[in-house]
């Protein structure tokens, strides 16, 4: 089992026996997401944080987006931290203090670097769609220059990383299981729907 | 309809069209989420970004955490910014570049302020709960000064704010639509599974 190694900044403090450092579990956090959330620092010296689709190739991590936006064109040289978190199950406890949540979350540091190659744009795009939708991108009217231009791709590498994660029962104060109010856990899950055809 | 009023932070550069200042509008994007992602600067002038629970009262996001945490301990006086995201289905195009997501999404700025008063502290943990899970605070063991104290609480106005919403089918180029492929929208729904009870 690969371990990611902590640093100064991906070494967890609160809650340091829910850390997770095996760069597998944090590929499938990483996988089983839609979004991420974006930080970066503005020039003005605020932070701003922006939600975006990612995909992972290896021990990179992807995103996109038209070429301007914020999260694409001001990364590169810039440092960001991302995180990805699932929210599992709502944790019911019998005080109010030890009620949480079940989860899933990797948080990433690091500079993003642009990648600008069509060719390798175009490989990237089709394994993001592939991602959502296996073996659609060659069923579509195909891509051309002038969107690839339009595109931004930038990659971060997943190496100061660090995972948390929590799950099963509440725990609670020894004294307070015999509480007279239902404990557990609510489950969240999500799911895909019917799909909707566009009728145009 | 109350319209909060765009700032330079705040005014939506990127898919301008899809922009909504008005506050029924981000007061409903904030209570529909459990979690928001804060990011804020470190002393070291990286980014960071975490997920957390959140809630609001009026015009004020709420978050709380251990006392220590980073997002509650280091952000008064500190400017942050956060974002809440529902993704809510796959938009299914004729190209790859017209592909997208439907989503609904706040973004904040602002300095958040800590919230010390025992008594007010103890309102808003019951707001919290009320919101995941309705009149169960009173059937809790009760909240101890202990506790009370090892919980961080901060607000944040609700002013900075704007909004981002796409719905609907795709928008294909007029010349794609006869393209033979599925196009649509495939909805991602979540929901609350079977409660389970904790067997401690």
């Amino acid at each position: 089992m690969t371990q990611l190694t902590p640093t100064d900044q991906t070494r967890v403090v609160r809650g340091a026996k829910r850390a997770v450092y095996d760069e597998a579990t944090v590929h499938a956090i990483i996988d089983d997401a839609l979004i991420c959330h974006v930080a970066q620092i503005l020039p003005n010296a605020t932070p701003l944080v922006t939600p975006t689709a990612h995909w992972r190739e290896g021990r990179w991590l992807y995103w996109h987006g038209l070429a301007s936006t914020r999260n694409v064109a001001d990364t590169p040289a810039r440092p960001v931290s991302i995180n990805i978190c699932h929210v599992d199950g709502l944790v019911m406890a019998r005080s109010a203090f030890h009620h949480s949540l079940n989860y899933r979350s990797v948080t990433l540091f690091g500079t993003p670097e642009p990648v600008t190659d069509p060719a390798e744009k175009t490989r990237q795009l089709e394994r993001f769609l592939d991602k959502i939708s296996p073996g659609r991108w060659p069923q579509l009217r195909p891509i051309n220059g002038k969107e690839l231009k339009a595109t931004g791709l930038v990659r971060l590498p997943i190496e100061e990383a660090s995972a948390k994660v929590r799950n099963g029962p509440p725990v609670d104060d020894d004294e307070d299981y015999g509480w007279p109010v239902w404990a557990g856990v609510i489950p969240l899950v999500q799911h895909r729907g019917e799909p909707e055809m566009d009728q145009a």
